[in-house]
């Protein structure tokens, strides 16, 4: 087992003579080793933006919710508790509304507990509040060759290559579980796994991740692209055409030709970019945004929403956000914009895996040596000595001679480096922004699409999704359509409670396959997840530089910063962003430690 | 000194330029050093049957025996509380009716404090909450051959065997005290031991108690049984008869000569079972319990209210709660009813010693070598790997080869085994139940009753006392009776408030002796301890059988699992549930490890 078998850091003690309290709670809990405390402050009503939840039970919600998130940036889960004490305003022992949610959250752990009515809190207005007193048990300082941070696609990838290579090497994850975002769900529990983050793959010009499927024995499904697209225009004008082809009629006079033009243009700036140099012919490039080159390039209304699709979904961004630079070389990177957003051979978009893409972390992990995975174990501080290195995890130090970062570049903050790391790199972690690309997966009964001669696809120019595509895998019986959003629109979205979220989603999947086909089923099951308030992701797929960001900091993103290397998917050359990339920089990654190590044994 | 020097876990600190705030409590508390962390739920007025206490100051102690409950079941102690905070409803400043417990409670310990005054609390009527955060000491990890669990009479035993053959040892104690069921409170501070738990041994049958107490240079005491036996029958009729004789005209026709029969049926069955092998001829007697079979031989009420003052004081359990296989055995492990039950020479109740039975155990922890023993230290896992085991303790952990286990089988459940124990001892102490035999001591100036020529002795068929016995020693001024009750007339009067309890107790002791007696003194000190309310006993003085279970899982009692042993005075051939029982269990017990431990040398 290539997992670290874990010890429960807190025991609850049922005392002989006490008064039993039954399940939710114990009278007595104890930590079960040296631990680290954590410790959060009243947990209220109060949203991200900082506004009060409506109601009693919102706010209950809302502050378990955020709870929650407080535990897991230390590195604490609910098993971790030792001690709950809430604070109620106008208190009824007959109305216990917190009950629900508080047996929900501990999923059967039963800490201490003392609930506390009050004449209020701290905001008018509030009505619950909620703390939590946790411990981690540390276990004994260990000393490996090399430390991964991050059990992601990359992550695990380095460790596994520098495993081969004969070094020890442990692997810490902040998450409970290895993938990152690579993250495999099934939602009706009968094996009919959906792909809440990274989904597909190709078998040529991805060989990297393609041989890790094989080598695996992952069975790979061909993305589903027979039949026709839906043109969702702006305006909300609905057209459809065969896939391959380019839209028609749409209500901007010459808007498709323009469109195409920008397109084109485009994809051969594109093809001048030198992926190991892209400042360098590229570097006028980077001074502006792409919206901005959209328009000077003469783009239209609708060259321009095409373009917003591109960057929406592929990015999580508006192109006014990201360097004309950065999604040259982006695009690039894949090979070209065009075949980076086809769903055809040597497209981005050509294989599913079976199983959902998790199974290629799941399968490097597995092949790991046994205990070298750390679960909900995040990593806080990265010390350097001449000689060495100390990683301190949520649940001990490491010592060790090398570590690879395998966590996006502006999730470096999350980290403290000692020494700091480098003036560039820190700005580079800075610049680069994650985008909000955020996906909902619907799972029918059937792909009742097919049958009117779609491929499942829509382009939408309105809103307030972007993208759908066919995410079915017949042979589980997964017949299901992914619905991406991005940018502005998918912020917008994730605003919403998840119940008018999917609702959103639901009638924007009514509208626009409506006119098209008889009946639309409601799904068996909706799926999604926020990965841009996910305190481990922050966004999603990949970061991206801003105007000036490549020219001034570029030059740092895979630099070493002593005995630190740094991998992640955005550091590729090619694919970034995608699984491939993962693979192909986990593999540099593992390659310089080795060298740097086996250099030291001479 | 065997005992482990203590490391104070928590320091009270007071501030330089922070007001002082008495006795009570401190500004602030740290622990000092690794800690493991205990913290109880918010501790009300509620009793062990889950019913709110009435009064509010019935409250306050209450909660304060829960807290010390809650504290102890997680290894904790008073002294261990680094954080207390209570919530008043209806908080008066000028009338602080929680102070006089708290100070109580802490006993000189000040740990930080909050109150916090409160509108109301989680149930109506509640007036007063409490929670208290511990730390405990945790102590590095240390490795010994073997492991004892529990420093009663039998692990003390069975350690200082293991040493004597020359292996290291540690025993593990959850109290505060070595002892265990023998325990010699000394209630005026003035040495007038009084044996709170077990206290009679003899020279002869119980060699293996008697070496003991004779190489510890102990002073042995004759039991007083000069005079009269005072008969309290069925309907409260008092007569009396000479000590070894048989009790006169009772209630009942003919039921002193039917008693008599059913006594002397019940010896000669008792004198056929095989100790070494109860089930084997013996098998028929486990089908039924001990009335049944009192009633089956045409036992009459004075027979089997006879019967049931041998059980209620012998067992602490009503006659229908216990096989009669199993009281026919435990008898006869005895030597027989008669013998057994006898206070002359070769009976159970032969010698007294002067400075109490702990005086073994002490003596026995004294002669071990020095840091052998850690007190305040519950054993909450055992794990055991294919050549080790890891015994976690309050604290620390101890690595070792071998465990011997002294907790009463009931107690099994208190600790986790990993792997579990074998079905059968799991079910064995599932079916084996702990009775409340209840001992209430009265020291007086001097033994009155044997001015009016009376031994001390009563038999009561009325209760609520079963049993009274002289137990002075008269070279200490320790002029005595102890009061058994048990059974149900013990759980009767351990569910009143300690005062009313002792009321019940003097009130029958007026009515038994007042007839036979000029004047009756107030005792000077009266002593008692609720052994089933006790956690780290939950019943006394031996787990016994209900029908069935020795048939079933008999075979379960000592045999080992894995490397971890089992003992206790439950274990014993000979003299179940005596202190003779104790010390030749832990003498099994050590045998077994050794002959294991110097096998596995060869």
């Amino acid at each position: 087992m290539s997992y670290q078998k874990e010890n429960p850091s807190v025991r609850s003690v049922d005392p002989h003579g006490v008064w039993h309290p039954g399940p939710v709670f114990s009278q007595v809990s104890t930590t079960t080793g040296p631990v680290r405390i954590v410790a959060t402050s009243g947990q209220v009503g109060i949203d991200e933006n900082n506004n009060i939840v409506a109601d009693t039970d919102a706010q209950i919600v809302q502050a378990f919710t955020n709870l929650e998130r407080a535990l897991a940036a230390a590195g604490a889960v609910v098993k971790d508790v030792y001690k709950l004490v809430w604070y109620v305003v106008d208190f009824d022992p007959n109305h216990r509304l917190y009950r629900p949610h508080l047996i929900k959250f501990l999923d059967g752990h039963s800490p201490a507990t003392t609930l506390v009515p009050v004449p209020c809190l701290a905001e008018p207005g509030l009505k619950f509040e909620i703390e939590a007193y946790a411990a981690v048990r540390l276990e004994l300082p260990r000393t490996v060759d090399v430390v991964v941070v991050g059990a992601g696609l990359s992550g695990l990838k380095a460790a596994s290559d520098v495993q081969k290579a004969g070094y020890s090497c442990l692997v810490v994850e902040a998450r409970d579980r290895v993938g990152g975002k690579t993250w495999s769900h099934d939602p009706l529990g009968n094996g009919r796994n959906v792909d809440v983050g990274a989904c597909w793959i190709n078998d040529t010009n991805q060989a990297k991740v393609y041989d890790l499927a094989k080598s695996l024995g992952l069975k790979l499904v061909q993305q589903y692209v027979e039949g026709d697209v839906i043109q969702d225009d702006i305006g909300g004008g609905l057209s459809t055409f065969k896939y391959g082809t380019n839209p028609r009629d749409l209500a901007e006079k010459n808007g498709v030709e323009n469109m195409v033009y920008i397109r084109d243009l485009f994809e051969h700036t594109c093809q001048t970019i030198d992926i190991r140099n892209p400042t360098g012919a590229g570097k006028d490039f980077d001074t502006y945004n792409l919206e901005q080159w959209v328009k000077m390039q003469g783009g239209g209304e609708t060259a321009l929403a095409s373009v917003r699709v591109w960057t929406r979904v592929m990015l999580g961004l508006e192109p006014s956000e990201i360097s004309t630079l950065f999604f040259l070389d982006y695009c690039k990177s894949g090979g070209g914009l065009m075949q980076m957003r086809s769903d055809k051979k040597n497209g981005g978009q050509y294989y599913k895996l079976a199983q959902g893409t998790q199974a290629l972390s799941v399968g490097l992990a597995e092949s790991l040596a046994p205990g070298s995975i750390v679960l909900n174990s995040p990593v806080r501080r990265i010390e350097q000595a001449p000689e060495a290195i100390l990683v301190s995890t949520g649940r001990g130090e490491i010592h060790g001679r090398r570590v690879i970062v395998s966590v996006p570049t502006p999730l470096y903050k999350e980290i403290t480096f000692e020494p700091p790391l480098p003036k560039a790199k820190e700005q580079l972690s800075q610049a680069n922004k994650l985008g909000c690309t955020f996906k909902v997966m619907l799972l029918y009964a059937e792909p009742w699409w097919r049958a009117s001669g779609l491929c499942g696809m829509v382009q939408s120019f309105q809103g307030p999704v972007c993208v759908t595509r066919d995410s079915s895998i017949e042979e589980t019986g997964n017949y299901s359509l992914t619905c991406f959003a991005g940018g502005k629109p998918g912020r917008d979205l994730l605003a919403l409670a998840r119940k008018e979220r999917h609702d959103a989603v639901l009638s924007f999947v009514r509208r626009v396959f409506g006119p098209f086909t008889k009946t639309i089923p409601e799904p068996l099951a909706i799926t999604d997840h926020p990965w841009i308030q996910d305190q481990w992701s922050q966004g999603c797929p990949c970061p991206a530089a801003p105007p000036g960001a490549m020219t001034n900091h570029g030059h740092a993103l895979r630099t070493p910063h002593l005995r630190a290397h740094f991998v992640g998917t955005e550091t590729a050359f090619e694919w970034k962003g995608y699984l491939d990339g993962a693979v192909r920089s986990g593999e540099r990654g593992a390659k310089e430690v080795i060298q740097a190590l086996s250099r030291s044994r001479l």
